[in-house]
């Protein structure tokens, strides 16, 4: 059973803990570690670390993996209670926390002590921005791939592309992160041949923001939906995307390649170029 | 003119600067500044400095905004590249980096140099982890609001609750940032009143999770949806939630309550409890 497992290095461990969700505590160590090639790595979040009783509960958890792959596990943390993060800090990790290294410094800056508490938005979120969140959600939905076309009047911007280009995801995006109204529009075969904006787009001309892809990505993701059809062909694909590209340069439309970044950059690219200003923060 | 102006001290500008899309240093910059009360502030995000010319221009923009208001701004960053740093720190703002901070001790923990290149993802961004994504969404989107309940079966879990106590924002999230299949089913007065699961909902209740939220609360929701009905009602709101928390309790569904927690917390809090392996890092 043990041949050939020398081979193959054990994946080191990566825990990211954090007395809420955890979110900032991957994203940050995510980006630290993808500096770092040829690592790999096995990452596990452990989320609402708020009690020193849950603090030992996963030191021992990050001891057993410890002991199991036989290497230091890397910890990244965001932990604000001091004890809670001494006491994961006492784990056999090597322990990096995000928040540990920025308070006494911001401290200094406001020469005043820190709350030292978690979560301090755990009250009652705050109904404003909750209700933006879920506005900007509801426009999105309501005015998704060509619908409510009528309601553009109340866009912050619209995405407009074809078929599978990425428009529904970074339109939730927009909304679910910045609060931000935007409204997609799918650009058919009809509306390339014609090499023009449809008329429902037309009088938003300045408001349009275009998405194109790869067009041998775009073939892959339409096989998924469709495969072996004409409009997952390669051939079908490129057309498209020539007159794409081609309407958004004569309508000097701004125009995003969603193969190249991810989800989060368009949508981040975009309310940049269009200087929208986010509801929230 | 300037009568008045001494009461209100001028707010101190806050900067989050990345060669991505700063939502990391966002995130962790506002969960930072949280801990310190009575502090006003102004904050401004410039992604993407991917170069020293962009570099200078956002010191610039530091520089300004320390002359305008009168106090050095503080700066979160997370940068990459060490000159693209350096130029930015050479400001006037108080800078923060969550890179500089942990890559040294990373480069000695692995005992090799980091790469030190911004944006390891901007080639193609990985087909298989898009189309996870993608399919989570368009999943959320076609089981939403009680639709297709015949695809539960493909259900990671099935969000249920009254009308706005947030299944949908919540499905969304976790289909966005997990890549985890989740439908979402409104309780309806009707099914209230019988006190037993709908026959959509019955066979699947292992993977059923519930979410309530403060009656009052829910009836601020509403009311911004329709003003003075009935269904917006303090009264009708406190019947619906001791209706669906009693139904919750019999059927043995685990609770969420989204008044005190974010759309990102509730996500997690869900995943967790369910024991979901997500698809997305």
């Amino acid at each position: 059973m043990a041949q050939g497992t020398e081979a193959r290095p054990t994946p080191r461990p990566v825990f990211f803990v954090s007395d809420r969700t955890g979110i900032t505590a991957e994203t940050l160590g995510h980006s630290l570690l993808s500096q770092f090639e040829g690592v790999d790595f096995q990452p596990r979040t452990i989320p609402f670390v708020d009690t020193v009783e849950k603090a030992r509960a996963a030191a021992a958890e990050i001891d057993r993996a410890a002991a199991a792959s036989g290497v230091r596990p890397l910890v990244f943390s965001t932990l604000v209670d001091a004890e809670i993060r001494r006491t994961v800090a006492a784990s056999r990790g090597v322990c990096f926390d995000f928040f540990d290294a920025f308070i006494g410094p911001l401290e200094r800056e406001f020469a005043t002590r820190s709350s030292h508490t978690i979560g301090r938005t755990h009250g009652l979120v705050d109904l404003q921005a909750y209700q933006a969140r879920i506005e900007a959600v509801n426009y999105a939905l309501t005015h998704d791939d060509g619908l409510g076309t009528g309601g553009y009047d109340r866009a912050d911007l619209i995405l407009t592309g074809v078929s599978r280009s990425g428009k529904t995801p970074t339109s939730l995006y927009l909304a679910m992160h910045f609060g931000v109204r935007a409204a997609n529009y799918p650009l058919t075969e009809e509306d390339l041949e014609q090499a023009r904006l449809p008329e429902e787009l037309a009088p938003h001309r300045d408001r349009i923001y275009g998405l194109t892809i790869d067009p041998e990505r775009l073939a892959q993701i339409r096989a998924e939906r469709r495969p072996g059809s004409r409009y997952a062909s390669l051939e079908q694909c490129r057309r498209e995307i020539r007159q794409v590209e081609r309407l958004y340069r004569m309508e000097g439309i701004p125009a995003f390649d969603t193969s190249r970044s991810s989800i989060e950059e368009i949508a981040t690219a975009v309310i940049e170029r269009a200087g929208i200003r986010r509801r929230l923060f």
